[in-house]
């Protein structure tokens, strides 16, 4: 999966799906509804936003995932969205996993900054019991002392995910590095630990985007991204020896 | 302010907010929605549980302070208590920011478990905007290393947010310490750091509690608590010579 | 405990000794041999630092408390300190504690900055176990994702190790904050917690200090905490109810 | 680099040398001197364990690696080994670091539970200072929250020692995981990352180690992952394209 953080027009949407469609990406992503620490900075197009993500869709053929923040806008961003995206700060909303698990589209849900992995699949529990079972749990790193990253990336949660539950992990290194030059290391790493895919952040012109440019991949690098991921992945076939 | 964690029967309220008025608290608390790990344990009496908190208020003269999970149950929740919690776990629930922002109630605003105090307060500016400036801080452990506690109480925050926001800072040492034998000096740290206030769990059964039984104070280790701390009250008065 | 980071020269040391025991301290602290992050910074002044800390003795009467790094200077220190202590970095440096164990000097055990209390109880252990009993354990902080102040104090190690252990435990609230403004507060609330002391950075020019001026307070300022934290543990008398 | 936690006897070493060499060790490890939580458990062989490292090499070609834990012992581990490992507990011990800086020998420098990157250059930097540049740091996993692995091994440090160092920087995915059946995916991530190496522990008998053993592999499970390790090394060549 791939895209921009935020969408922020039309053309850059196209423009960015059109470079990560042709390296390999299955899967657009961009957010139309941002959850931002401040209430004074962009909080995505909303609705425009999803009209435009369903514009991708039509245009190159990929599905979109995008984040839906609340129960009030659940019923518009799945009737526009082919996936679901429960963002970190949301993990234990327990009133949108509910509402999640009614849901017909399959949900993205990402681990909380602080959150084990008991804590994780009891989220996922909570969608689950409602009768939506197409969840894919999403590491996208946790809070630590360690400041050269934004978070710290945690790939053994990929191996123990993968023995205590049915459910297929992706990891998010865009967010857990916060910079672009650990963003390639990272994807390899999670690839080689056996995730099930990628979530990266791309954009064609970072300088410029109006959300987390500082960790988008220009799309020359994700383009090198996908190339070395895909060897990556035939090495350990995504099974384990023992 | 003090009570149980969960309000269980009508009884068990009102027993534990006769003991904790004698003993000196000013307010009642005690949970109606209760946000849960898994979706399969006591999540509450839900709206049986506000009544009894309005019968609460009525025999005792205690305001009530109980906590409102999401955006649906806001009008309810808002319409039987005096004071609105926002838990942990919904300190980045925006839309929930948002509408406590519209509500004529005050606000107890909880750390997340791995919020730094900016983002801490960027979620009360989130309510302030809307209109509604009771807001109370509440610092309540953070998620680290330390698992002698259940999380780890920063008192540091007091200084920090007295320094730099205008708003009241209560500390709930319950939770910090998920154990009944740290509450006490939990207790008189905080206040001796100038919290302005204190919310502690009270059982006067902990051992038949639906919840959190291991941290709530019988109502005799309460009364000592509420002597001690007002002792200490007295020594810095609430304001730093320097 | 009060007194300069670094002993610097000897009027600096006599000057702030004599403000410290004015206000009430009972021991002097000052360090000759200083851990210093990086090779290129003041790293002490050694023995003449430790010549300057009798002669402090000598003038006022106070017993002196100095850190040892190594085993190699550890006989050196042994002469002319009352109390010796073991710093965060090495307390499991093993040969170290080893060596330690076998001196007839009090031994002042800081807690590493990622240590749990049963790894600081067995460095205990390690001391204890070559015949020295007199280990006093000092909380300073942990490392945790809290920027505000430069270590997280952990209170709750007061009542655990309270419970745990015969040892007696003191607060140092100067490096676990960092900062001048929250040393009276992190103070008071170390001695409501029970803590059987307090080990405190004073200097009379701190703006001129060669290292952790930033945390030093004024003797003025020492003054006030004397006082307030006497006041508190007038109330809870080092003794817990419960 | 391969072996068991501690040297238990020259059979034990003999036989895991055999194996790890066969399978592509380049390096044989194995503890004579073991830093120990508690000063009641094995804490090692000593100058027999160093003994029975000679002959491994003698045996069979390979360079050992073992870790020095004193200044006191350090012409003893010198004039054994082939290279001198300074441990976690120890990155900021910082006598040892000076000795280690006179040696003719390389160092590995492991990074310390909860130290930063800036911290682990400058423990480096101690060792450069007194001359010796043959310096290879080692990621093996900072303390963090998370427990479903002993410690959170932090492979972004791999891209930002890289970048911002000349120095080698190579995993050790055992003592990070605490768990076999992470050591596989962890240390293909590692070198999918870019690390210039693995730390690997193996016993052919684990569930009879003397220390460590829930965490090394079986010899066959380490050829496994030499096989894939090697394949993983091959896409990207150690080479950041950006």
């Amino acid at each position: 999966m791939a895209g921009p953080c935020a969408i922020e027009s039309e053309d850059q949407a196209l423009t960015i799906a059109g470079h990560v469609k042709k390296s390999g990406a299955h899967m657009f992503r961009g957010g139309a509804f941002k959850p931002r620490t401040s209430p004074y900075t962009f909080q995505g197009l909303g609705e425009a936003g999803l009209k435009i993500l369903a514009k991708v869709r039509e245009t190159t053929g990929m599905p979109v995932v995008t984040e839906v923040m609340d129960t009030q806008a659940f019923d518009l961003v799945e009737h526009y969205a082919d996936m679901l995206q429960i963002g970190t700060r949301n993990m234990q909303n327990f009133s949108l996993l509910k509402r999640a698990g009614e849901s017909f589209r399959p949900i993205l849900l990402k681990r909380g900054l602080a959150a084990t992995i008991e804590e994780w699949l009891m989220a996922a529990e909570y969608i689950m019991a409602q009768g939506n079972h197409q969840v894919v749990l999403c590491e996208r790193g946790v809070r630590t002392f360690v400041h050269h990253s934004r978070n710290t990336l945690d790939l053994s949660a990929v191996p123990v995910v993968r023995k205590e539950s049915h459910l297929p992990i992706i990891v998010d290194p865009s967010h857990a590095a916060g910079r672009r030059d650990q963003v390639l290391p990272l994807s390899r790493a999670a690839v080689a630990a056996n995730a099930h895919g990628l979530m990266v952040e791309v954009h064609h012109q970072p300088e410029k985007a109006l959300s987390d440019g500082a960790q988008s991949l220009y799309p020359e690098q994700f383009d090198i991204l996908c190339r070395q991921v895909k060897a990556i992945f035939n090495v350990s076939g995504g099974q384990e020896p023992f």
